[in-house]
């Protein structure tokens, strides 16, 4: 995965653990993508303490992802929604036997929920 | 949902957040089901102790969900992933339109993803 797709998702996860400031700050770098100086110069603080700061909200969003691992869960989630959605595309293209998109359907649906 | 599960819910996403010593009685408590008492005994500290413990790591966990809402995004996913599985085995007992069971899953699949 790109850098800047995870760190979005580590803040989208986790970000409410993060306080007022670190949020604000990190927003603005991860997602909104200033840059350093152009954060430093509307929050009236140094470069290198916005440096600082978005290091340390990495470390503790990374710290959160390793120890739950639930951006990890939920993205396999994902990948196994979008299977489904895949198997129905394919049957309505070629509109074969629909017991075995079903078939193929509920092996997903259930990989699912033993993984949630 | 009832009083237990939501506590071993809890401590599933987000135990791995509390110290070694809470978790492990915490785990006792919630997932193993002993008594305050039985915990005392067995860790050499005082009920009152165990009491205060366990109450914090609720009060703990319980920040966390309501900071990051993910045991209740996790219950919803379940829940629309259990609807696949339902609409699939009426199809199977009806077999009627496969278009139409077809376009109800898509429904779900999509719903899914959106949350997610």
């Amino acid at each position: 995965m790109n850098k800047f797709l995870e760190q979005a998702l580590l803040f989208d996860f986790y970000g409410e653990l993060l306080t007022d400031h670190q949020k604000e700050i990190y927003e603005q770098f991860a997602l909104e993508d200033l840059s350093l100086s152009e954060i430093a110069e509307m929050k009236g603080i140094s470069r290198q303490g916005v440096h600082d700061l978005v290091k340390r909200c990495q470390k503790t969003l990374e710290g959160y992802e390793m120890k739950l691992h639930l951006v990890e869960k939920f993205l396999s989630v994902k990948e196994k929604v979008s299977k489904i959605d895949d198997t129905l595309a394919e049957w309505e293209c070629e509109k074969n036997d629909p017991e075995e998109m079903v078939k193929r359907i509920r092996k997903i649906a259930d990989a699912i929920i033993e993984e949630l």
